[in-house]
């Protein structure tokens, strides 16, 4: 597989041009007046990339690339907005250095040298950050310390089904090493194929289970963490009351307090029983109803996806004012009964079973990673197509969603005169849902960038101003910093920032992501 | 109800004569050899209580107590070495001054006061920690800051079902406040009646379920917290994904970096299904992997105590290796099927089903509440009799729970002549259970404080040596110091550190817990 430099995920895995033909013409639909021309990515070897200020030492210099082409891979992540700049050809921050370290100690002496010379150094996973998470947006030399050289499961513990794994691997390199031992992480963030265990760590994704262990937070036992001020290891505990956790104060540090390199994952069974239905209702609010009595109901299905009106139609044909997606699943015993009583509350609340074991999760799993990919080919058409998601309460999140719904629309007509929002939640929880918001809306060659931030603004101004959180799994990153500095609680701030200067004294450690 | 001055609970809750009387015949059946003579406790008027050294400014003297026995209420937990300690009329640092805030500008100002002259400040909710966590074990003038008076259930939202509480609220007026809404927090400690909702968060405590949501933790919705540096407040989210998670750095920092005076908490609605199970296993070792098939099946039974011979006999009068008590509940939906597939894994591994329904969750849970009752009685008769707990990883446990007992055992033989240990686990995980263990030993009045700490030694070194936490839920206090800053990473050390300066630079809150 061919890495691609300017967009989503592998050359290879790109929409065919019957694909992009379909696609086109099932957005034309919506948008009959949008211009789709096509705009070709620019040959990376034409483009300006600046030389390296930064000379490695001799002892580390096997471990440095200043290659241009290897340095601009480096130097975004993979929103709308990494993108479209790349499209456009337009270069801007780039590392100075992409060091890959084989061992921890390598770690360790590449962040020695950072220290000493006080230079910038943004930890790396898969690239596939849409927060803004590994650009150096600041004018000093920079290393993109990318981790995908310790890509190993070190050590499996079968009786208590957990493993010890290097931060640096992907995902389907951590399954294929954990499937012959009958295990699996079973974490699908929608970055799966192009995002490492350490990435998800750093920013708490969220994985495939709607309910319980949705963040990765709940699969860590224990965390391995190389800090400027030496390396921090926790216990492997299955739970712990001795004093705060060490592990939730790195978990979502994203790079700022240090390098995640190792860590004891809980780990599951292959599920042997998987049952799935879809449910539609003619009312949205009823939807929701009947989403929110199932995520009370200590039921916690596998995937529980209220989809809205317009991301039913665009995803799976279907009309329905609410189309809920449900599935439970075990490796221990057959989960009929969860489904039965979760089928009892929907139909409580108006909702109908349009199918029941027919779609496929292959099929949505496929489907949910090929989105990117979508946007993409709609991004070089001039098109403003990006997601934003938070979390609320449920007494919060009627109020909520019509704020947000009514900014996007009213921004889009201003900004960009044409397009839709689409909502689903990818999450929920007994006190609320985790909603999910997709933008597709007409834009002018060229300034879709500058839309799409105009756009971003109005939502987060809503999302904050509702009780929404700025990220539910997306990560703070440096283009939610605007919301998250005034979402975090001013003493927490503080408290987190004198960590950081004890942990990262030098300050080299991902400037400008979280804290300063 | 009268609090006890130097035992557990109330005085109207202590045992009876004849339980009194019946429980010594029990212990004297297996320790014929001990002198049962019982020592009263003093009365607390003729203890040399100091005179207070503090002098509280005008406007905070109406909050403020300098009374003796007032005071001298304040000064010890309700650890068996705190008891004992009471019995002897051994009369050690008594906090100066007991102030009582009625809001949380009370708290503000009265922390203003200490911070400005340096004076340690000891948060004090219901005055139960069993590890020396309100005791002011340093030569300074101390502030006993007792929340009791914050005891309100504050706002409650059906719809979400959670509800924002004051931190000085007990227990059971928590939950008086909550019945009439039909929901509960249905979260208790063996402390529930005598402690409160801050404490429960300052200490991580562990409640009632036995699996999922173990701690207290993770029904933390927000938290409201008053720190020297200012107020503290999160955002109410059912989940969120932007930067490390502040409530997380609250909990479990037990009155060292603020004084939590609100939480908005997750509640329940009352279970209308319950069913229960008791299965006997010839081999304690059967009875473990039975235990650990049922923390891996995803069934999540409210209760999975495991008890060993001894435990099981002392409590319930079985004789077996092994004793499971398993019970499922919901407010949603009947349980049996849960309960049956769980009763199909205890039967692939040899247990017998000697209960179904029949014994009730309500005997267990008063006889449950009485155990320090009972711990009581047996400490005036020159008994050391205290609990003990840890976690570890199902892959250590065979390992830790060999070497805790020989440890337990020689140390007992050694220190004490004659004695026994038991075993129950209080909560499962996945990947490892929580142990917690209790002994009863002959002592010698006089000596069983100092005999106990030997004890207890020995067996903390056994469990640091062997994987375990220092605490699964009893929290750090001042008593599990020294193994507690052997367990932590240092780097996580020297981060807490500064955050501790960050938001209280005077070094005010609990001096000696956790940290400085």
């Amino acid at each position: 597989m061919t890495r691609s430099w300017w967009g989503w995920g592998d050359l290879e895995e790109a929409l065919t041009a019957e694909e992009t033909e379909a696609l086109v013409a099932r957005t034309a639909a919506f948008l009959p007046a949008h211009d789709f021309t096509d705009h070709a990515p620019p040959s990376p070897d034409d483009l300006p990339v600046p030389p390296s200020r930064l000379r490695p030492p001799a002892a580390l210099a096997r471990l440095c690339s200043t290659d241009p082409a290897d340095r601009l891979s480096h130097a975004r992540g993979k929103a709308f907005r990494d993108v479209v700049r790349n499209l456009e050809g337009r270069v801007e921050a780039v590392p100075d250095v992409v060091a890959r370290p084989e061992s921890e100690q390598d770690v360790l002496d590449l962040l020695h040298w950072c220290s000493t010379g006080g230079t910038p150094v943004i930890p790396y996973g898969g690239g596939s950050s849409v927060v803004g998470g590994i650009e150096p947006r600041f004018p000093a030399p920079a290393v993109s310390l990318d981790l995908g050289r310790l890509d190993q499961v070190v050590e499996i513990d079968r009786t208590s089904r957990a493993a010890r794994i290097q931060a640096g691997v992907y995902g389907p390199a951590l399954e294929n090493q954990l499937r012959p031992h009958g295990l699996t992480l079973r974490h699908y963030p929608q970055s799966f194929t192009h995002s490492t265990l350490g990435g998800w760590l750093a920013t708490r994704a969220g994985g495939h289970f709607a309910t319980l262990a949705t963040h990765i937070d709940d699969l860590v036992e224990s965390l391995r963490v190389v800090t400027p001020a030496g390396v921090s290891e926790s216990r492997r505990l299955p739970g712990s009351g001795a004093g705060p956790s060490p592990d939730r104060m790195f978990l979502g540090s994203e790079g700022t307090l240090g390098v995640i390199t190792e860590a004891w994952m809980r780990l599951q069974e292959r599920p042997q029983w998987q049952v799935k239905a879809s449910i539609s209702f003619a009312r949205y609010s009823d939807a929701v109803r009947a989403t929110r009595a199932i995520a009370q109901s200590g039921l916690y299905p596998a995937n529980c996806r209220l989809l809205d009106a317009a991301e039913a139609f665009l995803n799976t044909g279907v009309q329905a004012d609410g189309l809920l997606l449900l599935a439970f699943e075990s490796a221990d015993h057959p989960v009929d009964a969860w489904l039965d009583r979760a089928l009892e509350l929907t139909a409580d609340h108006g909702g109908t079973v349009t199918a029941r074991r027919g779609e496929s999760g292959s099929a949505w799993r496929s489907a949910f990673l090929r989105m990117p990919y979508q946007r993409d080919a709609l991004a070089r058409r001039s098109m403003v197509v990006e997601t934003f998601e938070t979390a609320c309460t449920w007494d919060a999140f009627e109020s909520l969603h019509e704020a947000v719904t009514t900014a996007a629309n009213a921004a889009i007509a201003e900004i960009c005169g044409a397009g839709v929002v689409t909502c689903r939640f990818t999450h929920v929880y007994p006190d609320g849902p985790a909603p999910y918001y997709g933008i597709y809306a007409t834009g002018r060659w060229g300034s879709t960038v500058a839309q799409w931030d105009e756009l971003k603004t109005a939502v987060s101004e809503a999302i904050l101003a509702n009780g929404g959180t700025i990220t539910h799994h997306h990560s703070v990153g440096r283009d939610h910093r605007p919301w998250y500095d005034r979402q975090r609680p001013d003493p927490f701030a503080a408290a987190l920032s004198a960590a950081k200067d004890a942990l990262d004294p030098a300050g080299i450690l991902n400037p400008g992501v979280l804290l300063r």
